[in-house]
């Protein structure tokens, strides 16, 4: 049996796939892109040796990561979608019927096309109207824009190596200045059980810029340590509170989730005071 | 770098672990029987080549175990814990100062010496004058009960080779006939993310005995799948409810996540219609 063994530096467990088939395997200028695929897992894209996502659980992260603020705006119509390259989470802002732009910045257009061509369920709306691919630094787009923006969500690949440079106060700063007064900003921030630390320096980060920042979590069984942290930021609105109805077709995300998802405030106070034993 | 594989025929991801140090390896009339020492981890109880606990993260699975079902219930005073051999569960049980009696039975009396010798700060409540140990088969032991236990908390394998005796009907009925009128069950069920149709067949099962049925999960780290699902029976009372006031020392637990670690209803019922699509 062929095995394919993650190498991801910050995981003290480390994750092995069958693998069936390997269907591709390039370089581009910034990483290792892979798609192998795996019989439980179906087809599974690996850069630089780390899952992104799978065929069979894409959905956790993507719907996690773009509904909980889109649910907590009023009435998001333009969105910036950072990273992601594999338009997954583009497919799920798009179901929201309010949403009329999205600015899909991803700087590695190779992951786009290998994208296109291996997941056609997930990259499937990257060519929507609303979309305007930009293929570069999303630091660098995000730096100049007009305060109209009313959500950006970014996905990243873990926060090491060029994706650093999207978890600084500076990146922050331009994100807070292009958001409208209702607008939310949206990040992964790693694993609870096992990059704890990071976790806290996001947050820590994050309110150093934004008035209010908040925590929640979802299980995501193909991302080391699972217990996958999104950390939001806005200028005061609580994205703890739906403010549409939900009324979308979904696999895990619910209004249910949503609410339940967010760290009990209790844990949440204990986290930031370093008080969590693990 | 020597490495664990786990060898978990039911899980699609392989888990592998370093190994500093090999403790203990031995061979009970049961299972294989092993400790090993991982920089993370600290010491890791492995029984036939699957992960039991780790030093660091067992409290999630063992405060969870435990705690749900003592709080929802008013009162207990006895409690019988199947299986758990580490003596993690028995631990968690004797935190509730109503409790005057343990039966801890451990079908394999190895896995108790190893773990008084090999995890002290897990086995440290085993031999508390409240514990009586017996080291015997869980099914056998409840089928001679009168109806007063207050709770049954069985904390086994996985549901393969000789734990499955612990998943039947029959096994179900004995205990229901041993609980309490306010009485709890309490069992593991394996994971959301992997084994959803064993999730559903437990809960099946135990619909055919108990009057009410549910279902929490936790994130735990080490066990394969993670979203850990913890199936709970009662003649009536639900286990969503405290019926205590939250008081004593956890690291994961408290009145807070017990409220949040239930599924939502309408996933709850999501998943019992096969209507989860993962």
């Amino acid at each position: 049996m062929i095995k394919f063994h993650e190498k991801d530096p910050y995981a003290p467990i480390q994750y092995s796939y069958e693998v069936e088939d390997i269907l591709y395997r390039g370089k581009s200028k910034f990483q290792e892109i892979m798609v192998i695929r795996n019989p439980h897992f179906g087809k599974m894209l690996i850069l630089d040796g780390v899952v992104q996502i799978t065929e069979r659980d894409e959905f956790f992260y993507h719907e996690m990561l773009a509904h909980v603020v889109l649910h907590a705006h009023p009435a998001p119509k333009k969105v910036i979608v950072i990273g992601g390259g594999d338009g997954g989470a583009v497919r799920e802002v798009l179901k929201h019927k309010t949403v009329e732009k999205v600015y899909f910045i991803e700087i590695d257009e190779e992951v786009i096309n290998v994208s296109r061509k291996f997941f056609p369920t997930v990259a499937c709306d990257v060519d929507d109207p609303r979309v305007e691919i930009k293929c570069m630094d999303g630091a660098e787009f995000v730096r100049g824009q007009n305060a109209d923006i009313d959500a950006v969500i970014v996905d990243s690949t873990d926060i090491v190596g060029f994706a650093t440079s999207l978890f600084t106060k500076e990146f922050f700063t331009s994100i807070k200045n292009c958001l409208t007064e209702s607008g939310f900003y949206v990040t992964l921030s790693e694993s609870l059980h096992f990059h704890k630390d990071i976790v806290i320096e996001v947050q820590e980060t994050m309110k150093g810029v934004f008035p209010l920042v908040d925590l929640y979590a979802a299980p995501i069984a193909t991302y080391a340590g699972n217990w996958w942290t999104f950390s939001v930021g806005s200028k005061g609105l609580s994205p703890r509170e739906l403010r549409q109805k939900f009324d979308m077709k979904t696999k895990y995300y619910s209004d249910e989730i949503h609410r339940q998802a967010f760290l009990p405030k209790g844990m949440y106070e204990r986290l930031m005071q370093k008080k969590l034993e693990w």
